[in-house]
């Protein structure tokens, strides 16, 4: 007897929340990772995962790094909740895997074969693993990974780029959302300049990073006329003067300083000493404590865009009241339209921010000894 | 001997830090509240506190709302701390008082014998209590006190308008940032609008509150063609419906909308029912959980503000990137220039939300069944 077809999802994926009923998939405790998709949704053969800094941080402190234990956190994590989503963070991270089915109703555009990165976070992507992780040995969260994934209707997903290494597809997507908001941010400041020919000032708390690095060539090509990079010490400081411009005529920050972005004196002061204040301020340090540092280092009416996972929503609230900043502060969306394809064409483009994500892909793993990922064909 | 004067303070008040060393203000643990003033600074005498909503639930909480338990956990605190900080929410609140004494160098405009707001947190005004709070019951928010409390050169005060109850005025001023920064979102989005004469929808979660309804009136006057209040209860729906707008042609909402802000679908749904999606969504509800459902209610391109200090950042950004909302979600800044002139019009000029306040005000008096403060003489 033809079992009849499965009447259409909740594009949100509300049909595949097991715990607490109601809730939205992220804020579920338990997700029905079932691979029988519904009409609407896609199905996909997990190649590998992208652990987001945090979760990988605190997974990494609580096992001391142990390989195995490291492979038994995650495993224990998925099989309980149906998906990646670590319970002290919250937070999840990416994967990239090939299409294997997609249904009549999905209003993705993707067909089996394509090899894609889904854009929405692990914490609410419902995922089996089948591998044991055998292939991970714990040191980058980057995690080798056989297993599958649904993709609901309203997901995002993007197919990976044929000329770039996987991880370094999977780390530029990891942080597309920033270049793309700052972009737009700056874009918007350069229209509002009141002398034509003049950007507006831009400065990156944390320009050496993966986030920063790609903010900065966003910034710039929107128009800023001045970027300032803030970094916490000389090694970085070195890492971000070496990186050049696409146009060869300098940097990829104009002015570089080193200041703790965590002292909010001392990092608004290196601002300003720049070329400051900052038309536009983007946060992309992943620590605790930078809202005061960025509140401060901004000019009245200007807009502070704030990434990190590590901001307190009251911090930044009341510490701009609390100075009198009549400043527009954005929570740094992860999401915005066309976003993945800025920031391929800004490592594609941009060689400066390509060796920044080279050396940062190559430094995690050197964590345990290991060689770069783009060089080791997975 | 001529006491020599003293060297001009930090316009922050970092002179006024005494741990941990190099913070500002409201970071730090402890302030000097000594009321000899730097030149920069203006000395005020206290005549009642403002504790910030989660503040004053919280000690209430924490002393069962016992009379003397509430008074000697607010006395500690100030002694402790040099402000009254309270250490569990990290939130303060706000003060009325008179001029004493302006520093010559004072940029804030006051004049001795000024009754004024402070405009900044009580989390980083020097403050000290003389009086024991004798005349407070602990039943309400608003604290009849005798003390001094320092200004900064970058603080921000009010001259306190001459034809409203004293009350008033502070409940009003305490959340003046809410309905300025929707007035300027919603000015904008309405100059956006590409169909002249039909202004951007605008939902306003808890519309029936002090900041809610000061919102929705500010969004009106800033060009709404649709105000669309969101309320938990058939009670505040009715004190929502009963709140007319200026004109007198109609309600301060357009549509009331009985809805759980903290269930994402049904707080959405309620929205899109009433004419939604919104072009922006005012997020006045202090509970946690509210981001889903104001993130759902908002129209692509649209505009979130989270005014509610129960925000969480990581759900707001998480949550919008998991359901492909390319959406601009705002930290609500407690100010901008002209914030409390702004409120200070709508409570003298709209009937429905004085109605709104007087009533509210009654209501936390209400609970040690006091009569409303406006009309205690107080």
């Amino acid at each position: 007897m033809p079992v009849p077809p499965r009447p259409p999802g909740s594009p949100l994926g509300l049909h595949r929340v097991i715990e607490p009923a109601g809730v939205l998939p992220q804020a579920a405790w338990r997700l029905d990772p079932d691979p029988a998709i519904w009409p609407d949704e896609v199905l996909v053969c997990v190649e590998r995962l992208n652990l987001d800094a945090a979760s990988f941080r605190q997974l990494r402190e609580a096992t001391g790094g142990d390989q195995d234990a490291m492979r038994a956190a995650v495993l224990t994590i998925v099989a309980d909740r149906g998906k990646m989503q670590n319970p002290v963070t919250g937070s999840g991270g990416m994967l990239t895997g090939v299409v294997r089915e997609a249904g009549q109703d999905s209003p993705l555009g993707l067909a089996p074969g394509d090899r894609i990165a889904t854009l929405v976070s692990l914490s609410l992507t419902p995922l089996a693993i089948t591998d044991g992780l055998a292939a991970w040995d714990g040191g980058s969260e980057q995690v080798p990974c056989q297993g599958h994934a649904i993709l609901f209707g309203r997901s995002i997903a993007a197919v990976l780029p044929q000329d770039l290494p996987v991880p370094l597809s999977l780390a530029v997507m990891d942080v597309c959302g920033a270049p793309a908001l700052t972009h737009r941010v700056v874009a918007e400041a350069t229209a509002r300049q009141p002398v034509a020919g003049r950007g507006p000032v831009v400065a990156v708390l944390g320009a050496a990073g993966k986030s920063g690095s790609l903010s900065a060539a966003a910034a710039r090509r929107a128009g800023a006329g001045l970027v300032i990079g803030v970094v916490p010490t000389d090694r970085e400081a070195a890492t971000l003067r070496a990186a050049r411009s696409a146009d060869g005529t300098g940097g990829l920050a104009d002015q570089v300083v080193i200041a703790d972005a965590t002292d909010p004196v001392a990092a608004s002061e290196a601002v300003l000493e720049a070329g400051g204040p900052a038309d536009v301020t983007v946060v992309c340090v992943d620590v605790p404590g930078c809202e005061g540092g960025a509140i401060l280092a901004t000019a009245q009416r200007g807009t502070v865009i704030f990434f990190s996972m590590a901001t307190s929503f009251t911090a930044a609230a009341l510490g701009a009241e609390g100075v009198a900043a009549d400043i527009t502060m954005l929570v740094g969306n992860g999401y915005s339209a066309g976003h993945a394809e800025l920031a391929i064409d800004l490592i594609r483009t941009e060689p400066g921010v390509r060796q920044i994500f080279d050396s940062r892909i190559y430094q995690t793993r050197g964590f345990q000894g290991g060689g770069p990922l783009g060089q080791q064909g997975e």
